[in-house]
């Protein structure tokens, strides 16, 4: 039994370096930048809190398990910025390699579930993906909205970017969606969106 | 249905201050405290891996819901550290008052529910209580184990006294009270615990 143990103990361990992964928001009011670890506890409380506006029923345990772990490849990878997908090719690839590296220090049959989940997650095509994905863009939506502005501001972004990023909030919940337009337009008016 | 959101997500905003509770202890090699957002994340990780040592069967989903609330008293309260809890007397009642002002800014009945899970997880009677214990324990001596000592050697802890404060995981796993047993007992031949 130890042997098992021991190899989940150092996967344990070994994905304590996500909470030196830096993102491009701050928490809020903060004058440092949010690490991906403390990201992924918020917006597991985001997923549970608001499930009852999602699009469809999930299963709010695999949606939880896919957004505790659909972060951990940016120890080997690094956060990527949304805005800046479309640039990096190759991402999804050195995504999985990482995914792959750290799953698989596990016994096989949970390094294949974890996977598994990462994967679905990535791929946005269930009903649990969609939500939880949905979650995860809200939840930037949201730090920016009370850092009045945060990195829509430092990246100098227009309200319409803004909107297009997050349509897909759409397919996990619509009414986030109508909740994100009200608020991104109130951003604009306010002054925290300056394009 | 915006009125009823715009709660939620206020207590979403709310709840962001956990990132900047400090713990005792450091992320592993890092020369920075650990705040308990981040650590949430962890042991949240951590329930899930460690599933099959429970003692008895859990419901994982609630167990991660009351890992993922258990820490946001911290905010009024800050982090007691597990050594002097005995000290404080009125640290529940603080911790209390502090859950319900959080709390209270959901719509009431997801402010029961969250209390309720809150309180279920201190009171450490029921299973999944119990289980959710053991893992938030076992994830700090993980912590000073991997930093060779943390803070055993800064509060210069002695290998009984660790050993006490940890017993109560046997109460949710003794496969994994087993494992820290036997771990205590490396640490101190490798120095970590030099008491």
């Amino acid at each position: 039994m130890i042997g098992k143990l021991q190899s989940q103990i150092e996967f344990i361990a070994e994905i304590d370096k996500l909470k030196n992964v830096l993102r491009r928001t701050s928490p809020i009011g903060l004058d440092r930048k949010e690490n991906s670890a403390e990201h992924c506890w918020q917006v597991i409380i985001t997923a549970m809190t608001l499930q009852e506006y999602a699009n469809f029923e999930v299963d709010l345990l695999r949606v939880i398990k896919m957004l505790a772990l659909h972060d951990i490849v940016e120890i080997d990878c690094g956060d990527t910025f949304h805005y800046d997908k479309a640039a990096s090719k190759d991402l999804y690839d050195n995504e999985l390699a990482c995914a792959q590296r750290i799953f698989n220090k596990l016994p096989e049959e949970q390094a294949d579930s974890y996977l598994s989940l990462w994967k679905e997650f990535e791929a946005k095509e269930t009903n649990d993906s969609l939500y939880a994905n949905s979650v995860d863009r809200l939840m930037a939506f949201i730090m920016n909205y009370y850092n009045k502005g945060g990195s829509w501001k430092d990246f100098n972004l227009k309200l319409e970017q803004i909107l297009e990023k997050n349509e897909q909030i759409k397919n996990g919940s619509q009414k986030l969606w109508e909740f994100v337009q009200e608020f991104a337009i109130e951003s604009k008016e306010k002054g925290y969106i300056v394009n």
